[in-house]
């Protein structure tokens, strides 16, 4: 095992899922300088090209690392009671009436220090990288005032200095109304407009804004106030969207060029026409919708039919998702979605690098980043069909192996 | 870390949970000799008492082993592309015609060696003890002959004795139908009662008889027959019950003086009153219902207003469970049948042991089995409400530390 310098490293008789689908035969692959060089067949391979080569690996299925593209990571205390509670039978608003849900959290949040919420999330990211995660997206959210959210993204930035990942953090001022707002969410939003989204901007601390379009929470017309304020600082936007209901906020997002719109129970085929006219892709969470115990998948025929990318994500966080294991994601966007297992796994790879805006990680192709996870499967569907822990043998990031088994 | 010959073993300052609930105090933990000798608020702690212990750990979570009460954990071959046909809307049936299913792993498993199946068992029971299983029952089913079906029972014997766990063990002959008795099942009945119950009781090989009784499996009163050939030979039984249709099988199992009966879907409230009146204990298979897309959950109420123990185990199968992590198995239980945290962690402990006829493992209790867990989490409420691999801090089982990090 070595981490830090880049060097030629190869591996040999790998089963490659290359961000779309299973490659028909035996793989060599190699990566120099942080990148991947090449991928050729093991049939009729080319010692000589492979000289001086480190041989890093033999057998299993090589994956892009996963990319975790919508994630609440970040937040101090815990909410096992309101789960508990919520199983008898407690319903979110009068949780929310106790002083319970997303501003129990916000409270939590608001009283931590860096130190401590570095503190509470590093196991929580330690259990992502163990499954395979080298890219994650965090959000703000939990803050809800200017300091706060720029507490939480710096936080986010700090997580992928100190641990080896891709750290994409997306500044959710717009996520919920803090109480000091109650009645008065437009001036919340203005707040959010006139100085969340410059300041984030100035500091270079949001790689792209996100917000909450829901009954619950903010308007379309105020996304769309959101949206634009973004435009201005030169961030592009995402969008929690058509959750519980059509608020057309999909639509309005991909009018805005959104990168993402995620969730998307409720999304129609308006929007999905929308979203594929404007490339957005669409992030599925199927652990909310497992956790919620909801009923209305997202449209995925209609997704497919219209060529929309379909990204798959942990949604990571307290109340809704709590669920800290990628590749059961995977699982359940097969058994709940009914996605195919390469579906899933490009949904983890090539499709969510682009919700976040990239396309140089996420496959596995010449040129690529080496961000890598090498697993003890016999095939890649096996990461979507079973659930099990501790079948990474290998990980990757930036062509160094940062965790081996 | 010391594995082997029992010694005092002193726990300080941790949070229990001792098989129904969690104790208010933090509490200390004295093990003795393999066994729990007692626990003790920490407030006023009286040192003297714990004078020579070794200090095993201090702070998080204890609870017992935890116990997988239902598994069909030994198979050859897998069922993964199964899993990616059945996603793409290819019925049970179509499958079972073109010789999947069940049936495949039956040849794969009947073409493989005991050392075949041990090599392939292995990772996985590996996985379910990473993740806090003590104790764990393990059906044959894939052999579907005298010779087949022994095999399996003898390899999950040598499973038990080569890792630190104890394995329970079901005979599983009426599980399917194999296809050289197709349109004879009552041929094939008569050899699992005169043939594989005598050989497997003689040889020690189980521990109990179970079944499936089902429209597609076996019939009431074939289950009747096989339930009287394990009396006769000393077995308590057990039965796959009421999981897609109401066939009365958990009242007629309950008559038999069953131990349990799992699935449990269409159970009415005749049933739940023929097993509270037995004692059997209902054993909930929340995989299963998720993998299967199920729709109708098992009478949860009933059975708690009449009190029937409920368990919980993985099923841990190839076609329609492939989980291997337990402690997702509680966060589905409460998420998709609605157990609270504390039924589930019940569920997987004391109801559990007791669902394999056993009352001195799953307790934390003085007199018990020192078989317990050492969890990184706060409150054991935890353990359900999130899924996170790698929070096992320390695994013990009869007084020595098997597993620790
Ligand atoms: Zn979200
Ligand atoms: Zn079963």
């Amino acid at each position: 095992m070595s981490a830090g310098s880049p060097q030629r490293l190869l591996w040999r008789d790998v089963r490659v899922f290359d961000g779309l689908c299973e490659l028909a035969e035996p793989m060599a692959v190699l990566v120099e300088d942080g990148r991947i060089a090449w991928l050729r067949p093991m049939a009729g391979l080319d010692e000589a090209a492979v000289a001086g080569a480190r041989e890093a690996g033999r057998g299993g299925v090589l994956t892009p690392g996963l990319v975790d593209c919508h994630t609440h990571l970040l937040f101090a205390g815990d909410r096992a009671d309101e789960f508990a509670q919520r199983l008898q039978g407690v319903s979110y608003a009068e949780l929310a009436r106790a002083g319970g849900g997303i501003l129990a959290t916000v409270r939590a949040t608001r009283a931590a220090s860096e130190e401590q919420l570095l503190a509470a999330a590093r196991p929580r990211l330690q259990a992502l990288l163990a499954d395979g995660v080298t890219t994650l997206e965090i959000k703000s959210g939990y803050g809800l005032t200017v300091a706060d959210e720029l507490k939480l993204l710096c936080v986010a930035r700090r997580l992928g200095e100190e641990l080896p990942v891709r750290v994409v953090t997306s500044l959710l001022g717009a996520h919920a109304l803090p109480p000091e707002y109650a009645g008065n969410s437009d001036a919340y939003i203005a707040l959010v407009c006139e100085e969340m989204i410059p300041a984030a901007a100035a500091e270079g601390l949001a790689d792209a804004v996100d917000m909450f379009c829901e009954a619950i929470a903010f308007a379309p017309e105020q996304c769309a106030r959101v949206f634009a304020a973004a435009r201005r600082h030169g961030l592009p936007v995402r969008v929690h969207a058509e959750q519980l209901s059509n608020q057309g906020a999909a639509a309005l997002a991909a009018r805005h060029g959104a990168l993402s719109a995620d969730h998307l129970e409720y999304l129609d085929e308006a929007g999905v026409q929308a979203m594929a006219a404007a490339g957005s892709v669409a992030v599925l969470l199927p652990g909310a919708f497992l956790d919620l115990g909801a009923v209305r998948r997202p449209p995925i025929e209609l997704l497919r039919r219209h060529g929309v990318p379909m990204a798959l994500a942990s949604d990571a966080n307290p109340g809704t998702s709590p669920l800290y294991l990628p590749t059961l994601l995977l699982h359940l966007a097969c058994t709940l979605f009914h996605l195919s297992p390469d579906e899933a796994l490009a949904g983890m790879t090539v499709h969510a690098a682009r919700a976040l805006g990239h396309d140089d990680f996420g496959r596995i192709a010449a040129g690529q980043r080496a961000d890598l996870c090498l697993w003890d499967v016999a095939r890649p569907a096996e990461l979507a069909y079973a659930v099990q822990a501790g079948r990474l043998r290998q990980r990757v990031f930036g062509g160094a192996i940062t965790y081996a088994r």
